[in-house]
């Protein structure tokens, strides 16, 4: 099926049923976030994967109570770095080095540049932007999921900071930005499954030039 | 092919030969951001479609110069609302009810939710929320252009006041965010054409729980 017909069918399933997710497909939803292009290839968050049952319903209460978080088989929280650093930068740097098995002059200059830049700037500004990139890697777990036939509910609808109490991400230097139940919809109990899918029209979204 | 080998081969293409993509690659690929979830179903931003050399060419100069944005065929600019307002949430809530021909209870009230809340929030603050949605919609793009089988270029490497300017989006309530030239590679002076992807390993990446 084509990645538009796939566009067309998922939605954001609002009840799930609770049926456990074969491993094979949630690695595949994780190898696509992986996978998935971010500024300059920092890939600058972490993502947590959620199937203890206390841990779901304590994020539940902080997530507008929204059954999914509970009913799906798997929850992924995604978190983006709360700043950029030396090492961080640093890291991914030498991890690309080390794969390709050479250092280039160009690339060198171009970690120098963000050595130079993020660090000093501030850690809100710095955030904003790593936050951004989660957005990138959460459509592809979208994509992937429903490429699985699994259904998900893209989901900002928590408060963050007490989400990043439940897991401890401050002291990771993580902050959460997005939740996405992972699972099968329980058709019967959910409003959304029948009902047209709205996107504006093309001529309200579109302008050639 | 599958997802996950399409996001293997897609790369960030450094250099395009200039050819024109037929123009029904790229409305799948304008369909595809159309398509694209987003925050309550807002899709609060606009893409901007640019052939036109000159504009191409001023966008460059405030690009880095990077030679993709006038080698490509077409280069989209993705820009998102400056802020939420009473009318531009109105409108999708009525086109909601337009399409599906009734008028629900809770979807009028998370309306009223919305209305009550984002548009008395600072303009950054809503910004940023709308400039994250970018960023959904343009892996979308980045996702059908693979499958067209052509290249692209994610890019946020320009200074975005000025692109603003060059298109007047500031007039506009629109504040660009991102660069996505599509064509296709020139592989002889493409840098990364043959160099291996690199990224974080899984366990560096991803936490069970």
């Amino acid at each position: 099926m084509s990645f538009l017909d796939k566009l067309n069918e998922r939605y954001a399933t609002k009840a799930m049923n609770a049926e456990v997710v074969p491993q094979e497909k949630i690695d595949n939803i994780l190898e696509a976030i992986r996978l998935a292009p971010t500024s300059s290839g920092l890939q600058p968050f972490e993502v947590f994967v959620i199937t203890n049952s206390d841990t779901k319903s304590s994020i539940k209460e902080i997530a507008w109570n929204q059954s999914q978080v509970t009913d799906c088989s798997h929850l992924l929280v995604f978190a983006a770095w709360d700043n950029y650093t030396v090492d961080r930068i640093n890291y991914m740097f030498d991890l690309t080095n080390e794969i390709r098995g050479f250092k280039n002059e160009g690339w060198e200059n171009y970690r120098q540049m963000l050595l130079d830049g993020y660090p000093k700037r501030d850690a809100e500004t710095n955030f904003e932007h790593a936050a951004r990139q989660t957005y990138i890697a959460f459509m592809a777990a979208i994509t992937q999921a429903a490429y699985e036939g699994l259904d998900s509910t893209p989901m900002e609808g928590f408060d963050p900071n007490a989400l990043d109490k439940i897991l401890g991400l401050r002291e990771k230097g993580l902050r959460s930005t997005l939740l996405l139940p992972i699972g099968y919809k329980d058709a019967d109990k959910d409003w959304l499954v029948n009902l047209v899918k709205v996107r504006k029209p093309m001529d309200k979204l579109v302008t050639f030039i």
